[in-house]
């Protein structure tokens, strides 16, 4: 059971015309969903039924792909995938979307999300004689595809019908060689959205991959829903998996952090979001101060949220090094620099003598938040206050969130003064769980990792890694 | 159904030394068996069970792996393929071995060979719900293994109840967690053997790996036999697929062509069937001339048998370019420059006013043969007799040759005469069809390719390519 | 004559620590300086005399760097680049650092800027038997600094000698086996400082460079300076080639956008003199508006500073996408998508339905502005007042900056008026050229590109590129 | 002071055809000379004066160049280098043909050979104000060149003049923008040759890159001779500094090992000049024996000879693995495998129970030899009696061949039998250094490093290295 935080990205062209650089832009724009790894596949409908042509590779979208290797991805339909994972099943075996061929020919999956009933699902397929290549949730879900495709008319029934064994968080994108089909999970924990280009309809994980290739916005899928695409028939929708709104479980985290900011996901604008956290942070943390900054980027927005309801000016106190990804080498125990130095100055012109509201997304182990805290004074801030747009990290995630053990969390066990004093800040204070329903102006949302209430019952053990190799 | 030849090799090491580095070696003396990809997957059996390690590339086997990589690869046990194939298929998806899981744990499988009923099975297979990630038979090997596992008290018992299904050429190496495992086919088209090095047991494709690794040659694995090897009961053996002696059907270019000549298959010395070979040349096709020589380097040894039989001096002709491989880029129409030029150059020297026998080990289209004839008379020789040191491809192989579609065959509908003038060459002779029973001292053999005769019968129709993506 | 604008750094390790990797974090601190090519060059003044170890490549300094090479780099004393160019020389003989042999040892040079006189000093060097192996100023500099050694005690003396030669823009960092040498032209044009860690000297283009590694600031070095850092003397000055400081002249674009804004540059902070552009903006510029906005990265400062000035709300109307650098696939002429799309996209919520002010550097020739106009106007802005915090691009740089030709220039013959109709704004305003001095309070600079006014006589004709190989 | 053995290659096409490809075709057959770095320079004759394009990189030529990479070399005159060097020196900034701008626009130039006064030049020149950014002797050349050229009237003149300078052996092509140049130091320690195809002029260091490219053979440059090649005159000639013929002296070590057995050097075929030492062999170190065999590949031709001469039959003994080149992971100290085991293996077949006598170009520190002789042995060889085909290596060489310091060679301060001991033979005989002139029939040699006695004063201290970065 691997934890992963994926995006997700499809085009049927009905016009004919070749998809898979839109896909390689449209994965552009989902990049900050995950940089481990990465693919395209794509299929030419008018040629021969289930030749599929694919391309994957470990890295960002713009080093594995070259346009040598855009040309050659022939094809009319597709669908692309960027994977974040954690260390130990990074290998290029796992990347997606996964290309099978199967009793009717092939598919193309991609997914972004966490099946909490994987092992359970993987043992009932292997004492029936299954075999697993890989280590992804992909996989499972495509042997239960197959598996019902025997009893069904066509493949998106197959994928509803799927959709009944399997368990917990998942945005999928199915190319089977006539049709794009997209589902949701009935919890809606992952977004998925619809776009349209002239004759060419798309399903991406967030609006912004629509904006990049200069999509509009139809709608989004919705939880529980399969949408199946094609020329003869457009959209065709079958809810018959959807449940009551009220059980809609959307991830918070998908607005405090891991959606772009000018993505709006079910309605709701990432961006107004986050300033609205900013705004009940102020209203429910206040505390005199000359300047609110945000420790980039993540945390600019809630800052300018936070300016806007307090009066006190916005301010940038930090530069960010943007050519420092991923990939750099890390100093080691004896270096004199560090990482978060390498990858963040303060502007000792802005904070020096100032009394300084930094505001942060969130604050996992609290390293770099000490770290980030100590530098604004070392550039001369006379006071720093720490506000975080989201609640302590206390339990958790089974849904596709990568959140460390309990007892690595700075959260756990330890009251907000404690913490507080570990990181060095003059004060600090959390977004209010009781907020968290209204920076998403009511709708339905999964806050596990906050508050330990999970929509679905968590799995009994986690056995994360097990098969891992 | 993709024609391939390959290398497999695998090794145990009862000590729990490491094994990767010493695959890398074994491979390497394998490369000439497959140079498109290759890979190595190892497994600690003292660490949790099932745990596999492993890394495929294209490439050659120094190419694809650098020292960081192997000392990674920690295991006792482990297993490696070196792989040749058709253009249309060389994906990095099909490089073996094939790592799954699968109701017991894990197995790495690596394949020599091609099952004549691969489609039929495919087709099963996913009627009962399977999903194939790759175009190769390993896959199709694998399911079979891992659903006869459920019936069966052992790995090998699940090998052995497989085996009632594949139909073709095999020489398989299996690694389960606690076991080396090795199968043949019951015709024993492809050769697999067993070594020992200390305490470590080696399956190998050849002999010639063996030395290469210092290890001593135990016996081969019979055709029909599973042999399965863990430290509780070293080499056990199941003999129960074994068909009569007199079904077997070695493949006679194994001891042509394929095969190392410091190899023996089955117990025959590749370099004396060569040899030999050479000598019925000279014997049923003999003419006068100066000097005997080899198409560097498959021709060598069959030219040196000539010369021996024939008493005419055995010479060198031909400079071969040792850093020209695979890869160099091929002249175009437009350049001045062939490929044959660039790989070959006659030794003026060595032939200029003098008769030439010139040996090759067989002649497909004729191209090459045409060139090389022609370099000889422009470096100065008086004649050029071409002599073959196989009788003339007639017919395709089910069973692992790459050979073109009969059309492209020279020999296809034209006289040795014809051939000749083609050619150029002042004689032509090949080796007669009775004489390759007498170059493996009356092995049974499969010289279908020659013969159109099969030890099975071949598939009706010959779908090669259609899963190909 | 190539122009470039580059970054350098160098350190001198007393107590014989290994430099390398601190290097390595100083480039990564000047990345922003310079993206196409960078080089490491260290030598161990323990060591044989002029022993130095050098890496150069092209890309960015995390690619072009492992910890493998950055180990093998061994050394205590070593300088580093970063360098920008037009494409038609960007080969890897032109990376920098230049690590030569001379009549007294080994030098290793790094240099930032242009010389305006290089034409006729190679042409000079070449009737006197030079021979040139690279397109870059350095090799000159390098020639004059080995040829005047033969009359000069001492290699900073030698240094001194050829700056009297050589006429433009330079900064320079010299490692000879035991000196670490810096210098910079009379006038200034690019910056320089010094920086102290431990036992260490640090030379920088930047002093963000400094932060990054934990070093604190010491000084600058002045314009006509030459400061000498060696274990025995610390740092020695030598200041005969100064001029008076009237006659200084800065590169007032380093301020506006070449350095980072946590910089200072000759005692002024980069930030604040954004943070006045901006404010002088609003006070020559003014309009009603509902929003001010940068367009990040290089805009945000000066968009701050507007809105401290004016009193307008600050915010955010774009999402940059971080990962997308310079090597991405450009959408071509018959795609959908445009560069522009792909790096940003309007907040749709921030902006719709606002009068929007929208701050950046500089129009070079205005497509890209035009651009990002209408991605406002299209995320619902009702209003988009252009500002732009420096005057209108109008001259050739002869210094280092690379400038278009005139004709491609936006403001080239056209008026405020045609420019803002061009761009599609409902207003627009630049910085006016005599707050160029006031924004870096006071201090002497190059405005030339604005003005057409320099510090030296440009040269007659612009040979640019015809060295080029 | 670097010993290096390289290739070059230079062509004019007058026609006006691009030539970058096949410069690569013959870098492809000259690759023998040198595998660690290589590089193509070219120019349009019809382009602007002095504009060089050129590409250079470590590894093989195949590896080095691609299809896209040629491409881009657009010219109709150019030249090629391969090189080989000590370790210590393989940096890519020593990778040839050196391009440089001097007085009189651009040269590109290819040296083979190695200068015994460049230390002495390098001094000279650098108290005149010369700077050196590599450690090759080509520097040292172009650097006199361009300041002959100041005195000259045409470049070959400057070339006749700089030759007076230096001293030493080398084979130079020189590229100006309208004429290509080659010489041949006065010694004619290195080959170089001239051939024609169509209306292409063609400099190659072996006539085997002649025939792979297709083109005639039109005559060596003689020792000392400069020719210059342009379509207004053809080959013109310049033989002003050609010495006597008796004091030429080629390097015997060119027919023995270097050179490929399909060239010509200076008339006399190297294939003929190995059978003839083989027969000498046969002549002076006659032993009754069953087989002769060369060791692969340097052994064959030799091996041949002895077997022509004595009438003991030739055979194979060795299998050489192809694929395993400069490249593969070389079996550490605790591996079981050893580096002479993974190259080759023995053919048990046939050499069991027969005497052998086993033939190799040269031994230099005994190791290989050691092993090669117990595999025989091991695979059942009844006697192993080596010869080898040139006398013991006894003195450095000063002009290019890489020769270790004498006290690593085996033959120094030792017998023919403590040889012989030691590497286990039953019998040992090196060829006669009185041989030495008759295989290659009378043509006057340098073999310094069998007799110590060397046309030139060696220099008076080795200081190879020093420069070396």
């Amino acid at each position: 059971m691997i934890k992963e935080e994926c995006g997700v990205f499809g085009i049927y062209d009905f016009d004919g015309g070749d998809v898979a650089s839109t896909i390689y832009y449209g994965l552009l724009a989902l990049q900050h969903r995950g940089q481990e790894s990465c693919g395209i596949a794509v299929s030419d409908t008018s040629g021969p039924k289930g030749k599929v042509l694919s391309s994957k590779d470990m890295g960002l979208v713009n080093e594995a792909f070259t346009t040598e290797i855009l040309k050659k991805l022939k094809g009319d339909i597709g669908v692309g995938h960027v994977r974040y994972s954690t260390a130990g099943s990074s290998t290029r075996e796992n990347a997606q979307p996964l290309v099978l061929n199967y009793v009717k020919g092939t598919l193309a999956l991609a997914h972004n999300g966490n099946l909490i009933n994987a092992p359970e699902l993987r043992k009932e397929l292997e004492y029936t004689g299954a075999i697993f290549q890989t280590t992804i949730d992909s996989e499972v879900i495509a042997y239960f595809i197959a598996r019902e495709r025997l009893n069904s008319k066509t493949v998106e029934e197959a994928v509803g019908r799927a959709m009944k064994k399997i368990k917990g968080a998942y945005s999928l994108i199915i190319m089977s060689p006539r049709k794009l089909i997209g589902a949701r999970d009935p919890f809606g924990f992952r977004p998925l959205c619809i776009g349209k280009r002239d004759n060419s309809y798309v399903l991406a994980s967030e609006t912004c991959a629509l904006d990049t290739i200069g999509a509009t916005f139809v709608r989004d899928v919705e939880p529980g829903e399969i949408v199946t695409i094609s020329p003869e028939k457009g959209i065709e929708s079958d809810k018959s998996m959807c449940i009551p709104k009220e059980q809609h479980a959307r991830c918070v985290f998908e607005y405090i952090y891991f959606a772009r900011p000018d993505s709006f996901v079910d309605g709701m604008s990432v961006y107004n979001s986050r300033i609205l956290a900013g705004r009940y942070l102020a209203i429910d943390s206040p505390v005199d101060a000359d300047l609110v900054v945000g420790v980039p980027e993540s945390g600019n927005c809630a800052a300018l949220g936070y300016a806007m309801e307090s009066g006190i000016p916005y301010g940038q106190a930090f530069v960010k090094n943007s050519y420092v990804g991923r990939t750099f080498i890390k100093p080691g125990q004896k270096n004199r620099e560090s990482s978060v130095q390498v990858k963040l100055n303060a502007l000792r012109d802005a904070v020096e003598g100032r009394r300084v509201i930094m505001i942060d997304d969130s604050i996992v182990r609290g390293t770099t938040s000490d770290r980030i805290v100590r530098m604004l004074r070392e550039a001369g801030a006379k006071e720093v206050h720490m506000r975080v747009s989201s609640p302590p990290f206390l339990w958790p995630c089974y849904f596709g969130t990568d959140i460390p053990a309990r007892d690595q969390l700075i959260a756990y066990n330890r009251s907000v003064d404690e913490i507080c004093k570990i990181i060095g800040a003059d004060s600090l204070g959390y977004l209010k769980e009781e907020r968290l329903s209204q920076i998403v102006e009511g709708r339905e949302i999964c806050s596990g990792c906050f508050t330990g209430k999970y929509p679905l019952d968590p799995p009994e053990d986690d056995i994360r890694g097990e098969f891992d190799h």
